[in-house]
């Protein structure tokens, strides 16, 4: 397996698990290890990762769950082929089946009602907000210029089966677009878990999970902090890398 | 004034202040107090405190605001003549205007525009749901027998200024409706804050401000944490009761 020039392989520290990551395009953050461990305990046969970038998600999940297929969309040719790369290089042929394409098109390419559970780690920033990044992968990684939150949600409507869960991490500043655009695609919230970087700060993530048909109950989990007063990482944060 | 039979006068421990609750009624919790403390930075010449029960709230914030006018309204009738004689017995009939009536009826008793803020301790429950209380002030504190969260969200919107707030506080479990009512009413959810009991817990309560036409920005507040592990009091719980 060749590494490119300008690419790095990692070396995740689970398992025994790498990822080949470009070093001048957008890298995966903890954003989608936090991500993955949200999603890890609800059980699914088949599990769809929207914006799968560099396909962590979908490697970190076929490590933490037992789900047979795991599937991966990313709309970057590029991005695309180091993921399909880095799931060659862990030997997931046969789990982790990712695609080129564009997650609008997805009941096209996968038909409708196929997942128990879809991921996304979705861009952050609606266009024209914040600096845009010169460099096209990292913008279209960062903004929402190729698909919306409403674009993830909608289409995440038609992919799930009854009950099936979507799980979303993203900018405590959008939970009442998440928690609104859910409901508005018959996606009803769930369950949502804040992260803090520390206690008494504000927080710096949420991870959001919705049913698609689910019953009105919604649970707010036990805040999830990363760093204790002294810097040091949590006992959760620890256990979360499997450190 | 008169204490009836089966009254008790607390002492609030803070400045001084009293309040007359039945013993055989709805009692006033710390999610009053929470409310108050939650509400009291936002500047405000006119608030209004909906299902104001036993006057806890509008009694707080002339405490905790230079606030010249603050109403309460209250459905019940003894409740509300409770707490008229609470408010005679802290000298704040200056201040504190409560109107014995039916919050659906709000806009005609104050007219419209008229709040800066809006605080409410609404009833938690959904008829039909959890134990109903064979006592009737009590079942119409707890039930949205009276009110539901859509009748507060919707009158508000009708009360408050442009860009006034509506403060509220509810169970979690409740906040993708109070989110999405609020946005429905074109209230914009601006600042939430979850109340745990303690680290590690799922929170017990949240408090909810939204504004009036706002724009849109949600902040989440650090998380407030009620009891130490030790089972003492945290030093925020101390300075909201100012002990």
């Amino acid at each position: 397996m060749e590494i490119g020039d300008k690419e790095t392989l990692e070396d995740l520290q689970v398992a025994g698990l790498k990822i080949l990551q470009k070093t001048d395009g957008f890298r995966f953050g903890a954003d989608a290890v936090l991500l993955a461990d949200f999603a890890k305990d609800t059980p699914s046969e088949k599990t769809l990762d929207l914006c799968c970038g560099s396909g962590i998600i979908p490697i970190l999940l076929s490590h933490k769950t037992k789900t047979s297929e795991i599937c991966g969309i990313e709309i970057q040719e590029d991005v695309f082929e180091t993921a399909q790369r880095s799931v060659m290089i862990n030997g997931l042929s046969e789990r982790v089946k990712l695609t080129c394409g564009d997650l609008k098109n997805a009941t096209q390419i996968y038909g409708k009602r196929r997942f128990d559970v879809i991921t996304c780690n979705p861009p952050y920033m609606p266009v024209g907000t914040g600096v845009t990044n010169p460099l096209d992968t990292k913008l279209i990684a960062r903004h929402e210029v190729m698909c919306t939150l409403e674009d993830v949600i909608a289409v995440s409507a038609q992919l799930l089966k009854q009950k099936g869960h979507l799980m979303l991490v993203h900018k405590p500043g959008r939970l009442a677009d998440i928690i609104c655009l859910m409901r508005k695609y018959e996606i009803e919230p769930k369950r949502i878990r804040f992260v803090h970087k520390g206690l008494g700060s504000e927080p710096c993530l949420v991870l959001a999970d919705g049913a698609y048909k689910g019953g009105r109950e919604l649970r707010i989990a036990p805040t999830l902090y990363l760093y204790n007063s002294d810097g040091s990482e949590t006992e959760e944060l620890k256990r979360i890398y499997e450190r």
